[in-house]
């Protein structure tokens, strides 16, 4: 890597080559943020670029919080209002941000591999929001922060995934960091949702089985994605893998729900069970913020 | 309502069930903020996401603007962009926002009766920036801010309210808003658009009546939005429902146009007229920037 | 023009009636913007609106960028999700803007010679980023920036424009500031491609000839906007007019490569030149930061 790089402990491309003490310090500053008030005015004139080439409401909007509450300069840039319309490719796009002279760049798209690429020719900070199927970080950041304020300790918990494993970034970002932090993760997927590359590191186990753990989390779901195998229908979906009422009656008196939303209400997850007491779902996307703070700082500060 | 909730004096749902003095209060706080310098800091630190599920230019950016001459840091949220694209409900994306910590919340949507819903669950402040054909309470509020600066005050006067009545939730919000501080309001409209639920508020009168009051308000039309019953085309509807440069010269010496904008020019209203010495539509466009400042400040400050 | 009209030497129409001393003044203008801090507070409170009636990423993003760094409050106004959808026009959308208060605006669009008119009606300056084919002013300010850096003068250059200069405001904007500060511009293009209205003030030469300049100014081509005559693919218009590795090497020892980008990746310039040792391409994108800055400082301050 050549000298005028970026240093690569600022740059977040995902967790699963990101060290267990950077992970506990990325915690442990966000509890900071979540703590301190609105707005301070640490990376007052920097311009921190969001740079979405796949739509996504909820992250974006995290992160333009996360930023603002840090005094940045915020720049918004999504593919459909954009120069990929004329074919550009996201490496000219991310090399123009940077000679306009953005400080870092946030960053989600589809092709997975490129951003390894983007952050060894790139002289700024880059922060995945995901790529592909490939990671999430600062989701599973913040599942971990809210599984950390939740439980006191990760180490020990166990932690069920259930849903399309296959097509999730958020399960591969979990897997990497709750294992480093100590959990046990498994899977509940059916057969054309499993992920077999995945296979070494989790066991995949019965929905039964994944009710007994301390945390279910759940994913999204999207059917037209897949075969009509086994599973034809919202339906069935439910019916075979989805939380119902009466499956989170089967859940340990302790244990919590999650689910990254957007939420398909009645299909993973029915509706009465979304704010529920045990559902931390919104209570993620609220960590998502001083986790994206945290995140945002390492990068820049 | 639970403790939790929000006053409801702070949210902005309608002027139907807003008292008197409350209105009065807001157009003499717009009064002071057409005065002031152009930014204060009086929200410093405080987050306004404007969340338009249906898309308005002009709207949006009074808003916007209003927001930044306060000083709030401002999210823009649009449908289009969104995650209603895939299927994520109104309620969904607007606990999300809170979530993320916003303090106030201005929401464009087309469902009727959800807003009061939402400002029941939601614990943030609400501003009603258009929903369905119920209401628009800051164009009504910037609408009788404008009648007032002409006028001196608004009692006595008697205003016509000319064109779609039955899809124009500006037209019902004026009606609220009129009556209570003592204006005459009646409608003008072709059998087919008038809104049969208003007929105990206001009289329906010709168009030679609509023309001797103090202020002629022409609505948008939209003709596409109707059976092809008595009125066929623009070309007819101007003939028998427009405000011709003829017809404007039959209006009282003193009497004033308004039209909420995006006129049809040439359609419900002559190209000529728009910007005539008795028109006042840019003037209400202006007045939307200190009538948005005083509603915000009435949420937030 | 009217007494209350903004003073015409604050808005920038284009090049083709700017003065020589204008244009060294906002060259010099930038050099200061280029060794300055990041964010100044030169124009705190004032409203800047970018209204983009036609996509541009790139020079939308420039202009946030510099309005941003001089303090201002920034507005952007996309026509895609916009009332223009509703058939609004460009001229009610700008005094809307108007109307609210803002204090300069940026304006792309497709039609030729409606600026001037915008120009003639609106109170605030007006800042053109790029009409039709007509005049792009701060892109070739950046041009011209960055042949003054690398030459350290532009009285003598010879500047080869190569490609569809029929469609290209980009050439226009050039042609006339470069023949101002004392530069003789050459085009190259095939016969369906050049502009007839221009010969009188350059030369068509050959590609061999054009790469004998100082300066070869690539332009994008859009194949799709031409009829198939001598020209009937991508291939083929490298292989005539396109730099390729071989053609650059044909080049001057101390010449440069110029593009306004997006770049068209092996059709008018190969892949492996657009960041070779001669490209200029985003030390352009970087010198379009400063030049705005001085556009808009002019335009306000």
């Amino acid at each position: 890597m050549s000298q005028t790089n970026v240093k690569t402990d600022r740059h977040l491309l995902g967790l699963k080559h990101l060290g267990q003490e950077e992970i506990v310090g990325i915690l442990n500053r966000a509890a900071h943020w979540e703590q301190a008030g609105k707005v301070t005015p640490l990376l007052e004139g920097k311009f921190v670029a969001n740079m979405f080439f796949e739509n996504s409401t909820r992250t974006r909007f995290s992160f333009e919080v996360a930023e603002k509450r840090l005094g940045a300069q915020v720049l918004n840039f999504a593919a459909a209002a954009s120069s990929v319309e004329k074919g550009e490719s996201i490496y000219d796009t991310v090399r123009t941000l940077e000679s306009m002279g953005i400080d870092a760049g946030v960053i989600r798209m589809k092709p997975i591999g490129l951003l390894a690429e983007l952050a060894d020719k790139i002289k700024v900070p880059l922060i995945n929001a995901g790529d592909g199927n490939n990671e999430h970080p600062t989701q599973a950041l913040l599942d971990l922060y809210t599984m950390r304020k939740t439980f006191g300790e990760i180490k020990g918990l166990t932690v069920s995934i259930v849903g399309d494993i296959l097509h999730s970034r958020v399960a591969r970002s979990n897997l990497w960091g709750l294992q480093k932090l100590g959990a046990k993760v498994q899977f509940c997927a059916p057969d054309n949702m499993q992920a077999p590359e995945l296979a070494e590191y989790a066991n995949y186990v019965s929905m039964d089985e994944a009710l007994q753990a301390d945390v279910v989390m759940m994913l999204r779901v999207q059917l037209e994605r897949h075969d009509k195998g086994f599973i034809r229908s919202a339906e069935e979906y439910r019916e075979h893998y989805g939380l119902t009422v009466e499956r989170a009656g089967m859940m340990k008196p302790h244990a919590i729900i999650m689910h990254p939303a957007p939420v398909n209400r009645g299909v993973e997850i029915d509706d009465e069970l979304v704010e529920c007491e045990r559902s931390k779902i919104f209570t993620q996307m609220s960590n998502g913020v001083p986790i994206r703070m945290a995140v945002i700082e390492r990068a820049l500060a």
